[in-house]
C-alpha cells in the first residue's frame, strides 16, 4: 500500500514494430485487416502503406505500467486511447506514462499515456488508471 | 462513405487465451509483469493465479472492428477500457462490439465494446470510436 510515486514521475520506452510483430499480433487479436497485412491494399488507402495496429502500439503502456511504475502487484483499472496518427512498420515510437493524479484516500493513480513517432508527433494520447501495489 | 450500419448492429467473437498467447504478448508489449508469467508470484496476489494481460483481451475489439464491422478501410479513432474483472489463462471470453451512435454529418460510429467470461461476468467494458469506410 506504500505509494512512492509523485505527480510528474514518468517512464518511457522505445520500440520498433516489425512486420513479424504485426503478423503475430494479427494472430493474437484475430485482426486480419489488410491495412496491417497487405501492402497492395494499404497503398491505396489514405495512409499509403501498411500501419501497425493501434492496440499493439498502445500495449507499450501496459508494459510501462506493469514492469515497474505501478509495481509488480499493480492492477490496471482503465485506459483511454485516442489514435491521432498512424504508426508505420519499422518506425520507431516512444511510449511514455506520466503520473498526473494520486488519490489521497486510495492507492489509485491516474497517468497520462502518450506515444510519439520519430518526428515527435503524437500518435496515441490518453490516460490510464492503475491501483499501485 | 456509404454507412450501412445501424444502431444495435453487433459482432462477437470467442477466444481462449493460452499460456503461449500470453508469452507472445509479453514479448510484443514488453510487459513482463510476473502476474502474467509467474504462477508462484500470481498465487500470492489477490487473483490467486496468472491472468491474461487486459490489453491482450481488449485487442479482440480491434479485430471485431477491423475485420468487417467498420470495413477494411475503417479507421480506429479511439477506445476506452475499464478492466472490471480478471481473465485467467485458458478461460474462454466473448468480446462484443455494438453500434450505439452514428453521426449524421460524418461516417463516424461509436460502439459499446465489452467482453464477458464464461460465467457471463463482464471483464472489460468501454467504447470505441471508428471512422467507417
Amino acid at each position: 500500500m506504500m505509494i512512492k510515486l509523485k505527480v510528474g514521475d514518468k517512464r518511457s520506452v522505445k520500440k520498433i514494430f516489425t512486420d513479424s510483430d504485426v503478423h503475430e499480433f494479427s494472430d493474437l487479436s484475430l485482426d486480419k485487416n489488410p491495412l496491417h497485412l497487405d501492402s497492395s491494399f494499404a497503398k491505396e488507402t489514405v495512409f499509403g502503406q501498411r500501419i501497425v495496429h493501434g492496440m499493439l502500439v498502445a500495449s507499450l503502456f501496459s508494459g510501462l505500467l506493469g514492469n515497474d511504475l505501478a509495481g509488480k502487484g499493480g492492477i490496471y483499472l482503465g485506459q483511454s486511447l485516442n489514435f491521432t496518427h498512424p504508426v508505420f512498420i519499422d518506425e520507431e515510437v516512444t511510449a511514455t506514462v506520466q503520473v498526473i493524479k494520486i488519490r489521497e484516500d486510495k492507492p489509485i493513480v491516474t497517468l497520462r499515456t502518450f506515444c510519439v513517432n520519430s518526428k515527435g508527433k503524437i500518435v496515441i494520447d490518453g490516460e490510464a488508471v492503475v491501483k499501485v501495489a
